[in-house]
C-alpha cells in the first residue's frame, strides 16, 4: 500500500471504529475474567441474542474468520462428511485449505450471481452419490454478502433452507460481510430470519469496524455442545477475551436494534459504494457484477485503470481482453467521501 | 471473578498498557495494507530482530500462544515425527489435544522443577526407537519460563540446544512468559542466547502487556519457508495486522534494548511476586516451587486460604493434606502493589 | 530371521491354516461382488454374530489391527475427544501414532499386569477434567489378551465396563489376541459376554492363523451408522473382500461354537506356551510375567540366553542387570512341538 | 451380483491366479520375517527394480490402491501443499474424500480423454497462485490406464513430466491399472520410462490377478526417507507381508521381462475387451470412449442393455437419453472367452 494512494483494497485498512478505542481505554484497567468469561462477553452474547429473538442460540467469539470456518465445520462434521460450496466459496480460494487441512472435502458447484442454489445443491448430491466409495455430503457453506458482494434475498434463504432440511444437510452462512448484506438497500432478511433459517452462522466484526473479531451462532443446539472445547483446540480462545466482547457490546449496544452501530457502519460502506456505482454507471462503464453491497466490479479501460492508479490503490480483478479489465473496489465505514467524489472525477473525466 | 475481589488469578486479567492503547489511538485512521505486511509489523520485526542480533531470523505475529505451537510443530513435522514435552508441558496439559488434532504424538518425561532435561530427552529417546512401529521423535518442546514459573539458565540450554543437535531433534521454545523469564533475577540468557540455541521460539505479548499477540522468531532458515502458509490455513492471519505491529512496536521500540517495555513490565510483576513470596517465607510457610518469575506457589493451611479467599481470587493448584493446599499467585505488569500489601497482611496477621 | 534356527519371535512367522488354503482354492475362479459385499463375507458375519448371540451387532472385515484400530477410533470420536489406555497398550507403544495422526489424544495411565483398572481410569478422568483446557476423555481402549500375554476376567471386564457406562465412556477391546485369551485355561469370558460389555470390539485373524484380517464388531448401534464410508476412507476396504469373507468362514464354520478352527488354533498355542512356561518354572528361572495365554518372559541368564540364540530366534524384551535380561517367547497354531522340546532340553541342561 | 449371470462388473471379481495360490500353498508353513522383511518380499523388490533398470528406486507393498494413495501422498507434502488432478481421478471420485481426510486440498482440472494435459495443469497453477491465500500445489497426480481406461502415451508422460520438473511439482502415477497400460497394443511406455518419467508411481496387483497387493515404486530418493513410517502408520503394514512378497514375485519372476504373468494376464484381458469392442462397433454401436485397455464404453439403446441384463452383469455408466444410455463392460485376466462370444451373439442379434 502506498501510503500516497487512497486506498479502495478492502474494507479492513483502517483501525476500528473509535467507539470500540474509547470503550477499551474506559476499561483497560478493570480486572475481569479470562477466556470469554468476562462480563463485556456475557453482555455482548445478550445483545446479540436480543437482535436473534431466539435465545436458545449460543454465541462464541473468535479472532477471525477463516479460524471460524474451521471451528465450526470440523466440530459439525464426522470423518467422512463433505461440505458443498460455491466454487467462488472464501473456504474454496482462499483459505488455504484450511478446510481440508481439517480432514474434509470441499464439494464444488459453480455459483450464480456469486450464489449457491438448490439446484446446485442438488447436482452436488446427486453426483456424490456413490456410497461409500464418496464423500457423504453433510453441510452447506454459503456467504451472504457473497464474495462478490451479491446479497441473498429471503426468498432464496428459505429455499435453500427447506432443500438442506429435506436432504440432512446442516446449512452455514459466513458473515464475514453479513453487516453489509443486512444494510443493502435490497435486503429483505433480518438477524432472527437468518437465525432461523440455518444451523449455525457468524457475523463479521473485522469488517464492520471491530479491530477483530467475529460472533459465531449456533442455532441448532446439538452443534453447541461442546462446542467450547473446539475453540480452545483450534487456538481460537484468547485469554484477553474482554477484546471481543467489548467490541461487540459497542457494535451492537444500541436500541432500537435497527441503529446499533453494526448496521450504521456497514449502511455508510454500501452508500459509499452506491455512490461510486452510480457514477460508474453513469459514465457508461458496465459493472461486472450488481454493486449490492460495498463491493463494486467496474470493467474499465486499461488505460483509465493506470491513471486511477496513480491516485488509488485497488484490485484489478480479472483481465477481460487486449484493453480491459475489471478492478475491484471496497468502500468501508471509514472511507473518506471526499476520495470517492475525487474518484468520481477522474471518471468522468476519462468520458469527457 | 468476583469483582469485589482483587485477582491474582493470571497475568491476563487486565487490558493492556496505557502505552499500547495510544499508539493504537494515534494511528487508527490512516490506512495499512492488510495481513501483516503494514508498516508497524515491518518495524516490529526489525525491533525484534535488532534484539535478537540475527538478522537471519524470521518473524511472524499470531493472536494466541496455542496458535503459536500448532502452527510452528505441524508445520516442522512430518506426519510420522512426533514432540518431546515435559509432562507438564503447557502443549500436554492445557491446549486440549491441539498438537495431536494436527497429528502428532507427544511423547512426554517427568520434569525436573517443572524443566525438561538433557536425561529426560536421552530416555524419550530409548524407548522410542523401535523404528518404524513407533513414532519419530523430531521436536523438543520447553517453556521458558515454564508453567510452575521456573527458569532454564543458559547452561542448561546449552546441553539441551546439543543433546537436540547431536540427536537430529529440533528446539522449540514456548516463550508465552519469555519476558517474566529474561527479567528474572537470576536469568543469564539473552533474546540473543535463546535464538541462537533453538530452532524457533516464540515470544508472548498476552501475558507481558499486549492485549493479545505473540511473535514467532524462527532461527533455522529451513523453518521458514512457506510458514505464512501456515499461519493462513491455521487460521491465524489477521486482516488487520496492524493490531499486532503497533503492539510489539511498542513493547520493543526502546533503546537502549534492556529498558524495552516488554522487559520493564515483566520486571515489574517479578518484583511484586518476590515481595510477596519474601513475606510468605518470612511467615515460615513453604513454597512448592521456587518463586523465580511472576508465579508464587505457597504451601499454606486450608484455614488461611478461606480466609484470603474473601478478599483475593487464586487458584487451588493442588490438595496436600487434610488441611492444607497449594495455591497459585501470579503477579502482572498491572499488579496493584497496595493489593500485595494487603494480602501480605493477612499473611503476617495469620502468624501472629 | 536365520532360517538355520527355529522362531519363537511371534504368532505369525508362517502363512496361514492349511483350511484356509484350500477354501481359496475351490472358490478361486467362482465370480463374486467385490467390496465385501461376496456370499462368503455374507455368511462369516453370520458366523460370527451366531457366537454373539446378538444379532444387533454389526461385522466388518478389514485387513490388519492398526487399520481396525484407526478406524473405530477415528470413526467414534468428535475431534476434541481423547482416548483413556494403559500406558503399554499396542495404540501407545507399537502403532506409530496412527491414533494420533487422526487427531486424537491418547490419555495414559500404568497397566496393573498389563490390564488398564477402573482406578487408573478414574486418575485419567481426574486428572483431565479442565474443561475445555484439556481434550475430553471419551472412548476406553484394552487388549485381551494384553500386550504382555495377560489376560482380562469376567468381573474385571465388567468392573472396566460399568465404569465406562457411568462416566460415558465408550469401551473398546482390542482383540489382535482374542482368541489366545478365549482359549486360555484361565478365562472365564466368552465372546457374547465381550459384545455386551463393550461398544465395540475387534477379534484377530491373523495370529489366530489367518493370512491376514480382522473382525470388527460393533454392539453399540450408533457406533455403526456410516461404519462402511470410514472403512472406505481410510483405504481398507479390500476389493477383493472375499479373500476376508473365506477365511473368516473357516476359522468360525464349525459347530458346535467351541470347536471353531479360530478356538482350536488358539488354543494348540495356548498349550504350548504352558508346556514351555511349566519347563521354565520347573528350571526354576523366573518369570517376568504370568504365561495365560501364548507368550511367555522367562528371565534368563545372559550366557543361556546366547547359547539358545545358536539354535532359536527370539526377543530380549529387556535387560534386567548385567547379567541377567528377560526374553519374550511366542507360540503359534504353526508351532512344532518338537522344537518346544528342543528348547525344555537346552533349558534343563543348563541346570543340569 | 446374481450368480446366474456373467460379470463384467470390474476386473476383481475373481480370486487370483492359480500360480499366486500355488505359491502360497508351497511356502505355508516356512517360518519368516514379518513386515516384509521376509525373503519373497525382498526378491519381489529384486525382481521390480530389475525391469525398472534403475536400482536406486524404492520398492514397497501394501494391500491396496487407496493404501497406496493416502500414503504416497500424506508422506510427500507438508500441510499447506495440494495435489492436482483431473476432476475424473480416482482419489477424487472414489476414495470417500480419503486424500482431503489426510489434510490436502485437491485442485482439479477437466480431463481430455480422461486425461490430465500440461495445458490442465497450467491452469491449475495460474488459478491457485494468490499466496498465502490459497494452498500451494505440490504434487501432480494421474492414472495410468486413466479411469476410462484410456492411455498416456510415452510424448503425452515426457511433457507432462517436463511441466512438473519447470513448476517444481512431484508427479504421481497412480497404476492401479498399469499392467492393462503397459499390455495394450497403443502403448509405446515401458516400465522404466515410468521410472524416470514420475517421482513416484505404484503398479496394481489386484486387478492383474492378484488376491490384494500394489507396488510403490519410489523414484525421487528424497520422498523414499523415512517411508516405512508412513506405512505403519496409515495401517498398512502387514504382519504377513509373506502375502505381498509372493505374490509379486509370481507376476514378475519371468525371464525375460515382456514374459512376466503380470503382462500376461492384463494382455489378455486387453485382447478379450478388443474382440468386444470390435463386435461393438462392427454392430454400429458407438463407444463413449475409446477401447485402449481392458475397459469398453459401448453406448446402447435402452432395450438392448434390458435384455443383455439377463444374462450379464455390468454398470449402467451413465444415461444419454431417454432412450440410450453407456454401459461400462470391464475384461481381466480369469474372462470366459466364450462369455464374450456369447455377449457379442447378444448384440448382434439385436442388430439382425
Amino acid at each position: 500500500m502506498n501510503i500516497n494512494k487512497y486506498s479502495f483494497l478492502d474494507d479492513y485498512s483502517e483501525g476500528c471504529h473509535p467507539a470500540i478505542l474509547q470503550a477499551l481505554t474506559k476499561t483497560n484497567l478493570i480486572q475481569h475474567t479470562a477466556y470469554g468469561e468476562d462480563e463485556y462477553s456475557v453482555e455482548a452474547r445478550s445483545l446479540i441474542k436480543a437482535q436473534l429473538g431466539n435465545l436458545d442460540s449460543s454465541v462464541f467469539f473468535v479472532a477471525g474468520g477463516t479460524l471460524a470456518n474451521i471451528i465450526i465445520i470440523s466440530s459439525c462434521l464426522r470423518p467422512h462428511e463433505a461440505v458443498i460450496a460455491a466454487s467462488s466459496g472464501h473456504i474454496v480460494v482462499r483459505e488455504t485449505g484450511a478446510i481440508e487441512a481439517t480432514g474434509h472435502k470441499i464439494i464444488t458447484v459453480p455459483p450464480e450471481d456469486g450464489k449457491l442454489t438448490p439446484n446446485g445443491i442438488q447436482q452436488a448430491l446427486e453426483s456424490n452419490a456413490h456410497f461409500p466409495h464418496m464423500a457423504k455430503p453433510r453441510l452447506v457453506y454459503i456467504s451472504n454478502s457473497t464474495e462478490i458482494g451479491t446479497l441473498y434475498s429471503k426468498a432464496e434463504l428459505v429455499a435453500l433452507s427447506k432443500m438442506c432440511k429435506a436432504n440432512h444437510l446442516l446449512l452455514l452462512l459466513d458473515g464475514a460481510r453479513l453487516g453489509a448484506a443486512l444494510s443493502a438497500a435490497k435486503n429483505d432478511l433480518t438477524l432472527k430470519d437468518i437465525a432461523e433459517l440455518t444451523d449455525v452462522f457468524w457475523l463479521g466484526g473485522t469488517k464492520a469496524g471491530a479491530l477483530l473479531g467475529e460472533a459465531i451462532i449456533i442455532n441448532n443446539p446439538s452443534l453447541a455442545e461442546d462446542f467450547a472445547f473446539h475453540i480452545k483446540q483450534r487456538g481460537a480462545l484468547l485469554a484477553k477475551g474482554r477484546l471481543l466482547g467489548i467490541q461487540f457490546v459497542e457494535l451492537f449496544k444500541a436500541a432500537p436494534f435497527k441503529s446499533a452501530l453494526y448496521f450504521e457502519a456497514t449502511k455508510f460502506a454500501n452508500e459509499m459504494a452506491q455512490k461510486l456505482s452510480s457514477a460508474i454507471e453513469e459514465c457508461n462503464y458496465p459493472l461486472w457484477a450488481q454493486t449490492e453491497t460495498n463491493q463494486i466490479f467496474p470493467l474499465l479501460p486499461n488505460a483509465l485503470i493506470e491513471s486511477l492508479q496513480e491516485q488509488f490503490d485497488f484490485y484489478i480483478w480479472q483481465k477481460v481482453d487486449s484493453s480491459h479489465s475489471v478492478i475491484r473496489l471496497v468502500t468501508s465505514w471509514a472511507t473518506d467521501e471526499k476520495k470517492i467524489d475525487q474518484f468520481i472525477h477522474c471518471l468522468r473525466r476519462s468520458v469527457a
